[in-house]
């Protein structure tokens, strides 16, 4: 594997950006290309055959671009398609269920794990399946939560309506007496801070783009292959459609250099 | 035209199945086939070029079982892509925006007109141009309400969330002073009570999925092509994904017949 080689990203649309950005924070020599679903988001509430059958086109673009591993920022796809595709990969690759699990399993006092997510993420039932192979005396009480996304597209970002609808859907996970919730979709760290309200100080919540971002860092560590190309990453977006809105949404969360980054190197391009 | 064949019908997922509702009640002697692009779902906020993509290739598809019409079920797919295909199709097509803007201008009084869809809809203008095509001193008002989809199929209908949503969204139309409102989408029907009851009674809410069947029983009068087969139709349901998950809305919203027929003839189908 050649050190200096790229590292692929993926997700169903703009919500892999959340782990884009811990990549940057923590890998600021790696290059990234990214690939958003855009024409054919959301895949949350997708079967599990379309969504591995969009997880390999995708794959397969990534590998055509020679990318030394490739994170699958979403968790549907990470449910659904990982275990699968991973066996037809020549790079290593990641998901993001895995990484949440574990630190979840470490984090969690009283063993009872909540875990938020798409309909597809929790219908798998597979963060619980990790959970509790990790952790076999633990409770996992999952929850499916589809309005979240739309309210994070929509900006209602710290706004009563969130705050509402984060209490229906939280209230079951509440009433099991969690004190660990998995967020279990990569747009949901942007709404942090009225999930943490909602559950109270309490509850810890375990971010798995950030776990997967240190997963990687110790992955490549582990086989000597980080960057050390010395120059400065140029990382490349391709969406397959809606490049104007992806952009916007970049340039929110991306730090400074990645929305720079987004604004000279995106690409529409068809699968 | 064999006036004894179906009637193609399609929209992006389930929402299209509203205008089947309609073409039910109102030609129940007609055959209908349908097509729900579930694994591509929603439309709303992807390009013009992808919507008419998309929107070619099932046309396409519903040509090849013999249909004598198609009705494009779907706002945006209306709204960005009828006018490029309809100069491709053999047979005759509709759209849900013309009759739904036909009869929003028959029915304002103060002639300031209020539409609300999904953010493609509302972007591509085209219910203002016919509005204003047809009555040049309409004034009208649109809002895109992404939240009203996800919030229908959540089955959250008579809900205080949703009253708070459709407040939200309404405010600046009514705050225009607006005396009609166009139900731009085919989800929206659905939440006509919530949205009657925020908007008030004086004003007029124009459900384009019921105009469409209206015209479509005009054209099919025109031109002699009703069907007079004289046996029970078998109406046949395709959908790109998830058949499960159609099967049920199909249930909750088709009288039922529909439902029995959905019941025998559902197929996943990959374009």
């Amino acid at each position: 594997m050649d050190r200096n080689l790229p590292i692929g990203v993926f997700d169903s649309g703009v919500g892999g950006l959340t782990v884009v950005k811990e990549i940057m924070n923590q890998l600021p020599q790696e290059e990234i290309i990214y690939f958003g679903d855009t024409a054919r988001v959301p895949y949350g509430d997708k079967s599990k055959e379309t969504v591995t059958a969009y997880s390999r086109q995708i794959t397969r673009f990534l590998l055509s671009k020679q990318v030394k591993a490739v994170v699958v920022a979403c968790n549907t796809a990470s449910a659904y398609a990982l275990d699968t595709i991973r066996t037809e990969s020549p790079v290593p690759m990641l998901g993001v269920i895995e990484p949440g699990a574990k630190t979840a399993a470490a984090a969690t006092r009283n063993g009872r794990i909540g875990v938020i997510g798409t309909e597809g993420t929790i219908r798998s039932g597979l963060y619980e399946a990790y959970l509790r192979g990790i952790r076999p005396d633990s409770q996992v009480f999952g929850k499916a939560c589809p309005l979240f996304v739309p309210l994070v597209e929509e900006g209602w970002i710290e706004d009563d309506v969130t705050r509402q609808v984060s209490r229906r859907y939280l209230s079951e996970l509440l009433a099991q007496n969690v004190d660990t919730i998995v967020l279990g979709c990569t747009h949901y760290p942007l709404l942090r801070n009225v999930i943490q309200e909602t559950a109270g100080e309490a509850v810890t919540l375990v971010n798995p783009a950030y776990e997967t971002a240190c997963e990687l860092r110790r992955m490549l560590t582990d086989r000597g292959c980080l960057n050390d190309g010395g120059k400065a990453p140029a990382h490349m977006f391709y969406v397959s459609d809606g490049a104007e809105k992806f952009r916007k949404f970049a340039h929110s969360i991306l730090p400074c250099g990645g929305a720079e980054a987004g604004e000279v190197f995106l690409k529409v391009f068809s699968l």
